[in-house]
């Protein structure tokens, strides 16, 4: 990943964060719902009675990634705030283009994942592969939470195109318009036929006369559409509400109180 | 995955597989070759002189994943052997369709992996994309891991159709002849031409006029053809050299000392 202020050099990096979620989601429909993996206490005798399985893979998988400095990216955000600290100092210093934040949707999405997205995406049921499932669920929601945090860059992007105005909303608190200001109509429909373009083309083998598809195209736009870009625009907002005001901005013109 | 002894059924999974190694390549070849990452002793204050972070994102994942059975599977077998106990018994028995067997090809598939398969998959140099590489290593490893040793049931699926001339074979020790009589090159043939039209398809973006490929498909085809059909082989064959007669077998007929 990139950084970048540039609304160009952005889209790119969503295009392609956008294909590592359909992998993923590929991924996962290989797999029936496997509703034992998401519940507190299946494992009790193993796990405790508080964590699910998936709780467990995740839990143990950002302690690594921890260690290994993920979280230090400016578009990573945890699912889980009990980590170790980075083993090894940064390679370079990441360009510090965002406001400091704390903006962390990864409840939100876990939530959504698990109550709304797995249960359209795979097909119901229980076939006994709780391992491999929860592996994809991990690569699911890691992929999710990248993408939608990235959202942050969007913001700020949008912020620096226009201060003053941003500033006067912000100031202001107000949410219908931030949310007006930051929605293109325009680009999300570009997105969602995008999406589905992709999953139909990854999701099926091509060379074959009657592939059968590994996804419902529809539905992976579906989730896209519902979920993933509304979870981006929650995350530009909630930034942009927190954002200090630029002290060298000028005051949004025409402004009446 | 599901466990079958039927040619068909195997050859569909291999399929799957296949294409879940293409996502991992092409995710990885989003990075430049990052050779610190598999250097030993690069990170010496924080993971010691003999392991790297690829080492150590490895043994990690490994940990985590043992505990939630994966080395149970019988396709599965792991890069590290220091690993914990599974934490909770299986949901269901797994058909016993192999011999019991220690074929453990994964020291030679890290040795190609890193040598050979970064070198020429990704762009050389390094990018301080340390943290993502290393994610991207591990998926594409467990990959490459689990689709070679579910040759053992290729393997096992060839015995059953002419157990008497393997037996025969298997008795001579006589690898060439194990060779000749487990290849087809009409479907090594089919397999690489199908890799490369996926790696031509998965690895562009669909629905624009002049993609960029996000990886080589010819290059990854090359991977397949050069290293990944090879080491499959290669599993095939020690797995035989490896196997008990089967005693019900009839002898192979017409075979004069």
């Amino acid at each position: 990943v990139q950084y970048s202020l540039d609304l160009e050099d952005i889209r790119g990096v969503l295009n392609r964060l956008e294909e590592t979620i359909i992998f993923a989601l590929i991924e996962r429909a290989q797999f029936l719902v496997n509703a034992t993996i998401y519940r507190r206490g299946a494992f009790a005798g193993a796990l405790g009675p508080d964590k699910s399985l998936v709780d467990y893979l995740l839990h143990g998988t950002e302690r690594i990634h921890a260690a290994m400095r993920r979280y230090t990216a400016p578009e990573e955000e945890p699912f889980f705030d009990d980590l170790p600290a980075p083993l090894f100092p940064a390679a370079e210093p990441v360009p510090p283009l965002l406001r400091p934040n704390a903006i962390n949707l990864t409840p939100e999405i876990r939530s959504v994942y698990e109550r709304e997205i797995v249960p359209r995406l795979c097909g119901p049921g229980d076939d006994g592969h709780y391992g491999s499932s929860s592996v994809c669920d991990v690569h699911c929601l890691q992929a999710i939470a990248q993408r939608v945090h990235y959202a942050k860059f969007v913001a700020e992007s949008k912020y620096a195109a226009e201060p003053g105005a941003f500033n006067d909303v912000i100031a202001r608190g107000d949410r219908n318009a931030l949310t007006d200001m930051i929605t293109a109509a325009d680009v999300e429909r570009t997105v969602l036929e995008r999406v589905r373009i992709k999953a139909r083309t990854y999701g099926m083998e091509p060379g074959v006369e009657t592939p059968a598809a590994r996804v419902n195209a529809e539905l992976v736009a579906g989730i896209y559409g519902d979920w993933i870009i509304p979870l981006s625009k929650e995350v530009q907002i909630r930034y942009l509400l927190a954002r200090a005001p630029r002290s060298d901005a000028p005051p949004a013109s025409r402004t009446s109180k």
